[in-house]
């Protein structure tokens, strides 16, 4: 029997009609003949309420506590379902994350999975039950309770696939898939049927946030084909795969972008080795996550350096590299708050030269004026003034004619 | 270390203010050197709120999905709790029902606990910690989530106190003791220092609604000393205690009444063995309780039987009768839903002869007929006409001088 592993996240089974309409989409599948696991989050707005009581109790809430706290959200929508499953004839059986014994670390608000025993969700497949599992949560070897932190269902879903060793892994979400850019920016942006993990993993971390990274770096290390579609909309949404040899690749998959991003930049520093641990160490101690990082050959035996982090944390790393160019000598410090990042992900660029040419030809084109640029070896980003993100975006989709699917030799 | 289990229900949790008067609570006895476990309730509301979200979606909701649903409202006050004593700087640790183990039967909704094991919270306690336990709630030997039904807190705190060998268990509630009558009824009632598992039976199954009678029970069966006091009230609450020999005892402990009784009599029925349960077969059929009881002899072989139901139960009551009485050949039936129950409570009453007769000349004296009598051996019962309630309390209330302590012999 094929099985298929199902998540629905907070806005799917915000309210009990919702709730109704997810029981409704696991009936269709189960008159398909497919063995069900489900898996669910809070009703959306539950876990804001439970974190504001804690917050109104302890300014800093002890963390193994509020993951007792916050465990009950999902386990609020597990018998809710399970009753709505009931009511039309389905039998259906719901778990917490310590019942199907989902054991993780000792983490608690950001545990990692260890191990999930399958024993009573297979016993209960085996005798025709729908099963419905608590997302988000887990239990330590002691029996304490944990949460897996944000987006923590997705890795609940994919963990329960990859151990039931499931079909698929169905993320129900509040959009029918992923798309070559954000519609709002590009109307004719274009869903993808496929996409490789590796290209979400760059779509994902560049500002596509459809899916969780961790659970598509989880899907991708287990093997386990995902699926992200609607819960609101018919359509088959898009496959997220383990990329195969010899299958026929989209050159470019899709544009991502970023506009929370703000750059600096430290001039003329004396250029020795160990120079950018002395710049960035500062920084990372101070919990600021750095994304891009350029370094250029100055004049003189001196080096440029730029990075960049989140627009918010911009302040504060401004003032830490304030002085540390006066420890080192550097010359000066400039920033720049008002810049985006535009990226181009493929898996077909990696065996196709001139993309990165023809991305600047088109840049050009439109007179945007390029500030920094980075590649992997499925991407290419560049850092722009962020009045040219429309234009950016718009220019290259249609120059890798996004709108038409294209496949790579 | 003397050891106390502390019990607050759902209005003493019902918000993030009351939550923290409970941590004062605890505090201050924590600084006498008591070790304490602490059982708490859903906040008021909370359980209403869930039980109406199952609603929405089965008029019958599956029992265990039920219970799923309504222990996240106890695991909810919890976590709160342990947070606002840890702001304390109190060290607190918390648990359900199920990582505390508190083994029940398969019977879902009102389930009976089987086995606590206490080891986790003796290592908590042995280390200076507060242990916050989920009342209302076990786990079956499966592993599967079960509730213990109506005033199942108490219960959980009677028994965690049997288990754990407790000092007393201390039952926090919105009232500050147990009283001779009503105070409502008759303001000059005087809260009672103590009363025995006995006395408390009567006074609750009577109508005196500060403990559910199965915890009593409990508490009775295991000899734990519950106190019955006020959350938000200073004071020393009543003592429920096992009755010993030789203790000096208050001749009568208290009056209780209800308010909600009707009666039903069936007159001129051939007297033949098995009559009373051909009478009260049908009626029990039907899921009505009957309380009082009273067989009459009549004239020529037939007998009158008279037997008290709940109001809200009369009309059906009624109806079954009629049925019944032509079936046995009966003369008629008769029936009062204007009455209310009376009765007299104390364990010294056992030892001394004539308290029914001061009972009944009291009652003589204001001209209050009795429809009805009924005794067991540390109770008397009259029924009355409605109108006669507030009457009859307050001249027994006077007749046995319960507004002052009296000791019996």
């Amino acid at each position: 029997m094929a099985l298929y592993v199902h998540k629905y996240g907070g806005t799917s089974v915000g309210s009990v009609d919702r709730i109704r309409h997810v029981a409704d989409n696991i009936e269709k599948a189960r008159k398909r003949g497919e063995g069900i696991v489900v898996v669910v989050s809070a009703m959306s707005g539950e876990t804001n309420r439970l974190v504001a009581l804690a917050h109104e109790i302890q300014t800093r809430p002890a963390p193994r506590e509020l993951d007792v706290l916050l465990a009950t959200g999902e386990q609020i929508t597990i018998a809710l379902l399970c009753m709505a499953l009931q009511e039309k004839g389905i039998p259906a059986c719901s778990y917490t994350g310590g019942q199907v014994k989902i054991v993780t670390d000792r983490a608690h608000t950001k545990a990692r999975i260890l191990n999930i025993d399958t024993d009573r969700v297979l016993s209960d497949l085996g005798r025709g039950k729908v099963v419905v599992v608590a997302g988000f949560q887990g239990i330590t070897e002691d029996g304490d309770i944990t949460t897996l932190g944000r987006g923590g269902s997705d890795t609940t879903a994919v963990a329960l696939a990859a151990a039931l060793k499931a079909d698929e892994c169905l993320i129900y979400t509040d959009v029918d898939g992923v798309y070559t850019t954000d519609p709002r920016v590009e109307p004719r942006a274009r869903r993808l049927d496929r996409i490789t993990f590796e290209e979400m993993l760059e779509m994902a971390s560049l500002g596509s946030k459809v899916l969780q990274i961790r659970s598509v770096e989880f899907a991708g290390k287990y093997n386990v084909p995902l699926r992200v579609l609607s819960s609101f909309k018919e359509g088959c949404g898009t496959l997220i795969f383990c990329e195969e040899k010899n299958v026929e690749k989209p050159l470019i998959s899709g544009i991502a972008f970023n506009r929370d991003e703000a750059k600096l930049t430290i001039l003329g520093v004396p250029d020795r080795p160990g120079i950018a641990y002395k710049l960035l160490g500062p920084v990372a101690d101070a919990n600021i996550e750095v994304d891009m990082i350029v370094q250029n050959i100055g004049e003189d035996a001196t080096t440029d350096f730029t990075f960049t982090v989140h627009r918010n944390d911009y302040a504060k790393a401004l003032d830490i590299l304030q002085s540390t160019c006066v420890e080192l000598g550097a010359r000066e410090v400039a920033g720049d708050d008002k810049i985006v990042k535009v990226s181009l992900v493929g898996v077909g660029m990696r065996s196709h030269a001139g993309i990165a040419s023809r991305m600047f030809e088109a840049l050009a084109k439109e007179g945007i004026n390029i500030q920094m640029i980075s590649t992997s070896e499925i991407k290419i980003s560049v850092v722009l003034n962020e009045k040219y993100l429309e234009l950016a975006v718009r220019s290259l989709h249609e120059a890798f004619n996004l709108e038409r699917t294209v496949e790579a030799a």
